[in-house]
């Protein structure tokens, strides 16, 4: 299964944080995006936004979230994404977020993703976007090359 | 001048609160927002969603708060709102949030808008609405009927 | 197995939508928190409130999202949620957000909940806890007395 | 009179757009704390959090928010911040958003904040942060060494 891999370093604002002192429950949803987006920018060449202007959009179906340690305001976390198709037109993104160091999991997730127009009406996905992640996955997993 | 006067009364959410126990700063601005909302619904007889509809917006221009007590989750507040026009295209809300049975102020502030089309020009604000914002202020500020 | 079902009203705020003109996806989690803190109020007689003044807190530890439809601006949704201990120390919240009149599914999802203390560590639930939540159920599935 | 200047570059997220298809009108207080946060870790070289861990707090007093014009999904933003002592007890930022490379103004604004203790009681500043302060002005406004 072709798969892209990608890290988003991230600070914890402090809009992120609730009284119990650590990051409110629905900020991982927009650290996701935050890694989404640039998973696509850097390994796929394009931005998630150039796609929107094309018509094409990626809504979320379904999310999934397991939390496994707190974070604190400022602290520096590792969303580490990995995007790929579960199906002819689902895109899948597995979400891990650790804490930079000590690599500590602080939250598992996933999300899903339907293509859609802008309607809303489910569509297939462009031939030219699945070609983008068809390379952006080969040059993903290349073993590097010799020095 | 005309004024439309408002108050809703509004719970602090979890999702309101940050590590110093009270509400995160920018909260405000979405309590005005339902405020806004509110007032419109209940003492001009429309929607803003309708007014969305017929391609008014009256996006935030400018915006101004104090802080003056915090309000931990699941306090009951009170948010009151006066409308008035401030220019001849231009829409002023003053906001007071009280905490409720006290009356302790907790955040003074104003926010203004513009009247824009669906591009975000400015536009002159639609008679109609003008119309509906005078009437509505005239019932607000009458005294109430004998018994 | 005991349960305890509230429905909260709520409306869809300006700020919860995005640039798709529905909610963002982070949103329900925040709606789910509002239907959970008024299911205890109005079904259990206290207050979460007042369960983390005496030390005891319910952090959420799985979440899962399902999106079915869009909302809009202004809509008025219908938050439907269950609560049930899944194990000895774990509150589930079967969650349905419906929109109000039609009917039409929103959104389906779940929270589980471990019990802790301030320090974040696992603790038993409270007896008197207990005791509210089943006297809860209890009055929640009497069949409704003959008039 | 003593002052840091600093430069954030932050892009807007998905979830910092409303319906309008701007970012909704009170993000811009979120980033204003993403840039405090990072002007007093790179000119001063402490972290506000550890400010916090020493028990003194910069709670926003007053905010003000002037918006000049819209930024649309992923534009690249840069946040100037200007800090300095309005008393001998405020911090006053003066903030400026602009988009990268046109250097059009999208926001202007500031934030007033006082020293408080953990109990939100207003305290004087703590010497060694005053001295941190003034250090990181003198180093702010030194001309640029000869090369």
């Amino acid at each position: 299964m072709s798969m892209i891999v990608d890290m988003l370093p991230l600070r914890v604002r402090y809009s992120d944080t609730d009284q119990m002192g650590t990051f409110y429950n629905s900020r991982p949803l927009e650290w996701f995006e935050c890694a989404r987006t640039e998973l696509i920018r850097s390994k796929m060449g394009m931005s998630y936004a150039e796609l929107e202007a094309k018509g094409f959009y990626l809504p979320v179906v379904e999310a999934h979230l397991e939390f496994h340690s707190g974070a604190r305001y400022d602290d520096l976390l590792e969303i580490t994404s990995k995007a790929s198709f579960s199906s002819r037109a689902r895109l899948h993104f597995d979400m891990l977020v650790t804490h930079s160091g000590s690599g500590k999991v602080c939250v598992r997730g996933f999300t899903v993703h339907a293509f859609t127009n802008r309607q809303g009406r489910p569509v297939r996905p462009p031939e030219w976007f699945c070609e983008l992640f068809e390379a952006a996955a080969l040059r993903n997993t290349a073993p590097p090359a010799e020095s």
